[in-house]
């Protein structure tokens, strides 16, 4: 690669400039308690082999301008995120802006070969149209278990063909760079805690409601991936004794009563049965219904509507609020296409929160929206990946 | 104190010591990737002050015999854990070695003066009747939230006129060391990590089954304390819907169905109704049930106490299979007073953690009973203070 970071500090270096660059050689000096001539060594180094650049002059406050030094403006990172219907491809520069950003509609049980087939067709069109020739590292993400260190899914239950696929090993063959790949959840925390809602705390849970129903820890600004790789997969707990029979098996499973799956599922239920005339006449129209179109009904003042959300927000909350008492985290962020549903599905599970969990730790615990909408995954994606390119001891490639 | 550590090899060099030693500087060179002259350097300076000291020689394997070295002799850590009804005191060597352990019985709700006035005149005694003139530092337990950085407890809720007291501050104070105080449940995790049933591993769960219920969470080698003090706090999980008035106010905790509370409450209604002639006879001749007199009754086949043990496995298994689904630990831990109740207990935690957890998350998870016993929470107190004290940057003192 030629882009090989060589020591701890170089590593420093490079993570402060990506996430506060440009900046001069005092503010990296004081930023990382490193002496200005170890500094000056290290940059010049990275210079060497364009992990940085120089990037002209401090507006003077007085005294003689000070030079600022950014990361190389050639590095490319990618992020790949998929999920159970859709993929988003993005490449970013060195300081993980995004410089283009593609969605498009899959379904994963068509098996790796045809998603990643679209997403690698995605990802070359992304880099001629930022006239990227070299990505520095790609950072996907699949909705389910994943062993991080072998790049491959884990007998993950909504995409069949998908178990023990070399997912990382082709990304990273195909496109000639490092690749790591990861749960979508974990990528969509990552992101949180980079650009979003969690910006900066060590310590939160992010909740993913969407098709599936899922948790990315982060401990001290780490993900936890659990020792097999499976932290996070709440969809499956037990909400109560009696309720819907899930797909894996079991009764009263939070996805089986909330979840792109389920309320789908409802909402067709009660147009079907004449409960509610606006989600009646959007299946006319439409043949199916979304998380969407639930919201607008809600909107647009349908009761039945309203108490679907009320009540998915009930039993997320009353997860989340075990959660919290086990794990205390400084906030709660809720994320995936059910945040669509907005205020009101917020409003429920912060009242159940706030009512099942103990005083102690929910004193001082926001649960908000997520900031980043769909964005969530690939910025997490190129947040990991980049992470441990800008390592002196990286897992891939 | 003199005894500070001054950097990282030198703390590096005395946990290592602590935990393996004696050592050659030929296996301390290996053991920490340092090069041997900066070994010799940092034992030299360690022994000046009387953190190593020279072990002899080892056996000779063929060539000169190396010397050995090891944690200075002179060095004493000291565990206080409080309890709801009892209160242990050890004093230890610098190596953790026990070298005597008192327990005796209290009521943590007779206040931290009475409590504390107890634990410190056993840890007089202790160091009295092992020839201690000074202590290296203590560390402290207490059955509730801890703030950690500041040493005291917050709002404990069985513990009344313990809000805010300055546990550590005392501590520290009249024994003229350093010391740390931590919730109990932390402490017995430490415990088996340092030295029981999960020894080395770096992310498991320890749940306590005593008076009250908790549980002590490790990722990575560190304890997890949550942002509040209060992560672990699993005794008010809801189970059911349905079930007892829970001291906190809720319906269906945990701790209201299954705690030495409940099962004290659940045997006496038991032997009052005359459901079960062992448990009758064992109060009318004593007064009061305890896990003990249910564990006797199982033993002696009594079905109600049976019926106790097994429902009160099943309750416990059904929260834990939920934070197995979130945390995907190595492995799962039971002590506390009731992990008396042995290997029936046991049995129904796993069945109902197995059948109710994803089967990623439990194809690798032995659930097991604690190998230390009543001794975790000292052996953790112990543990938590020397990783202070043999630290460049210790919170304590």
């Amino acid at each position: 690669m030629g882009t090989r970071v060589r020591n701890r500090d170089q590593a420093e270096l490079l993570r402060l400039l990506r996430d506060r660059g440009p900046l001069s050689r005092a503010e990296l000096t004081d930023g990382l308690a490193l002496s200005k001539s170890k500094v000056a060594v290290e940059l010049e180094r990275l210079s060497g082999t364009g992990l940085v650049e120089d990037a002209g002059r401090a507006a003077s406050r007085g005294g003689r301008p000070s030079s600022l030094v950014r990361v190389g403006g050639d590095l490319r990172f990618a992020g790949i995120d998929i999920g159970a219907t859709s993929v988003d491809v993005a490449v970013t520069d060195g300081a993980l802006r995004v410089l283009r950003k593609v969605q498009h509609g899959i379904d994963v049980r068509s098996g790796p070969e045809e998603v990643l087939g679209t997403a690698t067709a995605l990802l070359r069109e992304l880099c001629r149209t930022t006239g990227t020739t070299a990505l520095a590292g790609i950072g996907a993400g699949v909705p389910g278990p994943v062993s991080f260190a072998d790049g491959v899914a884990v007998v993950p239950p909504i995409m069949p063909g998908w178990d023990e696929y070399p997912v990382r090993e082709r990304l990273s063959a195909e496109f000639d760079c490092p690749a790591l790949l990861d749960n979508d959840v974990n990528l969509m925390a990552a992101g949180e805690f980079h650009a979003g809602a969690a910006r900066g705390l060590g310590t939160f849970l992010f909740v993913k409601l969407g098709t599936g129903v899922g948790a990315g820890i982060v401990v001290d600004g780490r993900v936890h991936r659990g020792v097999d790789g499976s932290a996070g997969d709440i969809g499956h707990i037990q909400v109560h004794d009696q309720g819907p029979v899930c797909a894996c098996g079991n009764v009263g499973c939070l996805e089986a009563f909330f979840s792109g799956v389920a309320l789908r599922r409802d909402a067709t239920t009660a147009a079907e049965a004449g409960r509610s005339p606006f989600l009646a006449e959007r299946l006319t129209t439409t043949g199916v219904l979304t998380g969407r179109d639930v919201a607008d009904a809600a909107a647009a003042g349908d009761p039945v509507a309203t108490g679907l959300i009320r009540e998915g927000g009930r039993h997320v909350g009353e997860v989340v609020a075990k959660l919290v008492s086990f794990f205390n985290p400084a906030r709660i962020v809720i994320g995936g296409g059910l945040a669509n549903l907005g205020d009101l599905l917020l409003a429920e599970v912060r009242s159940t929160v706030y009512r099942r969990s103990l005083p102690l730790a929910t004193r001082n615990l926001p649960v908000v929206l997520t900031g980043l909408g769909d964005a969530a995954g690939v910025l997490g994606a190129v947040r990991m990946i980049s992470d441990d390119v800008f390592s002196p001891n990286p897992v891939a490639g």
